[in-house]
């Protein structure tokens, strides 16, 4: 077992630098593609082996030091009752989405045995033949409420903002029972064999610190605080986080990541240096030619040595678009070029 | 003539703390909707008398402190020769996307009394009956850049960066081009009689810092450099700032525009106080109750007194879904609370 992605995450000394992108397994690798060409996504979703399948594909293929669950960060969401399907054009869409305190005590705090078995099951199965660690994931409770609020995804979130102002005191209750999900699948995702877990705030850099600070930060520290006892280190991701870092490092999470909208070393200079970060090259960066992906790679490197501990990673997830050679290129130079 | 505005932008002793709306004229307007209601939105952008109206709406319905002349930031693309539609559903569409030398060798540097002589017609009209100072305006070059070669709206500009990356001197001419563009643009609003300018980057928040330093920030400079010599305050704003505030001062506007996902005080520390700042109340702030929406008020004004100046405005454009009386609300008590 490649043991470097855990070592950095608790801030050990590594051999090297490691590496994982997000959205790792996906639509830019051909082999995702023939798998998915048969079975539509949340089949894919649903289905323990191919799941599996694909979480393996990136390890095989890019070389990382982790892999990270294939799943959507929706299935939740779902199992607290929301009806979840996904459309081609607009992505995801949950019917009759929360905006009101029926909508909040309607919803379930769901038991992920009973409900998402096939997750806890996909992730047993790459226990037995996964020659890295494997990250479970969430997405963090704010990120999942902006798409319980607005039914899908949204330009600028004026359902979950006006819900959140006009009335607070039924948001928290609504981001608590959010938060109880969150803790309970991310707890049995541990229990079944995941080696760290990752919280998603995709959504949360779209608050204004001082709401970033009332109504997501509270949250993701209870979960974070809840986690401690798995003993897994515990990853959180705010995307577009640069006018809330102060606040992230608050989260207690072991590791920071960082999206590719803020200079690392500067991010690094806000979070202290207490903390492992991860990031936090641009995913468009993968469409340089690779004399100059070594160069990015290279800068990249340089500044994580600023911080306590450095995990290499896309600043967001990978795109489709990507040309899979180049990410390939990208991890053979995250590993030459920090070598010790 | 209240030149409350002018006077802060010039970082001189105010009265009060002046306050303008990005976007005030527009949809969440009645008497907008009423105008437009007659008219599609290019006809309204292209008709004098219609775009000096709806200039003038705000200033009579909110009690703002200046006018920003209604138009479209492609306006100045479709006078460089490429083909500008709306649609409802989508937004802007521009046929024939630049994505290559021929693309960018088929642009023009258009002469703006020759093919927008209806901005210069509207600045003219409004000239004659305003009360307030008259922004001119123009999307910043690589915000510009960005619709070009995307065609329209995107969500991660695979396209604008795929061509920066593989081919930054073709980027740079193109940049040349449209900077160009603007410069000339600009300097015959102010001709027509704008009294400020307002350069609106709003897709520069999308690159890393690097790329921004390499790929934006040099053509702001060089507009905000020939345009110091018409004499106007010169605005720059650029939506998602927080990651590159300590480059975005380097541009030499006078006034730096701050968007609302970073706090005002920590942005203030960041330009340093040679700079009037503008900005940054969440545009969904306006969903509060009208108390809490003094409350916030209050603390933006409070963070602005770090600066060399402040005028106050929104984070980003007013929303279609703001009740008016709440914006109305919101410039009375910048009024009320800001008097000396």
């Amino acid at each position: 077992m490649n043991d470097t992605f855990l070592k950095a995450c608790r801030g050990e000394e590594t051999a090297y630098t490691p590496v994982w992108l997000m959205r790792q397994a996906g639509r830019y690798l051909p082999e995702y593609q023939a798998v998915r060409s048969g079975v539509d996504f949340l089949t894919l979703c649903k289905t323990p082996e191919l799941a599996a399948q694909v979480t393996k594909q990136p390890v095989d293929i890019l070389g990382v030091d982790a892999a990270i669950l294939f799943s959507d960060i929706l299935i939740p969401v779902e199992a607290m009752g929301m009806h979840l399907e996904f459309s081609d054009k607009k992505g995801p869409i949950l019917n009759d989405p929360v905006r009101n305190k029926s909508g909040v005590d309607r919803l379930i705090i769901p038991d992920t045995e009973d409900s998402m078995p096939f997750v806890l099951e996909a992730i047993k199965i790459l226990g037995a033949d996964l020659r890295v660690p494997l990250i479970g994931f969430s997405g963090a409770p704010f990120t999942l409420a902006t798409y319980m609020v607005e039914g899908g995804s949204t330009k600028n979130f004026v359902n979950t903002k006006r819900m959140m102002f006009q009335n607070p005191g039924l948001f928290h209750l609504f981001m608590d029972k959010i938060t109880l999900t969150v803790i309970a699948y991310l707890s049995s995702q541990v229990h079944a064999g995941a080696q760290a877990v990752q919280l998603f705030d995709s959504w949360a850099g779209v608050l204004a610190p001082e709401d970033y600070k009332e109504f997501a930060l509270p949250y993701v520290k209870r979960a974070v605080s809840e986690l401690r006892k798995e003993g897994v280190p515990i990853i959180y991701f705010v995307n577009d986080c640069a006018g809330v870092l102060k606040e992230v490092k608050k989260s207690g999470a072991d590791v920071i990541g960082v999206d590719w909208r803020i200079d690392l070393h500067d991010a690094i200079k806000k979070i202290g240096k207490k903390f492992v970060v991860q990031g936090n090259l641009d995913p468009c960066a993968l469409f340089l030619p690779k004399e100059k992906i070594e160069d990015r790679v290279k800068d990249v490197l340089w500044k994580g040595e600023f911080a306590k501990g450095h995990i290499f990673n896309l600043g967001h997830g990978i795109l489709p678009e990507t040309p899979v050679e180049n990410a390939v290129a990208m991890v053979e130079a995250v590993h030459r070029f920090s070598e010790k």
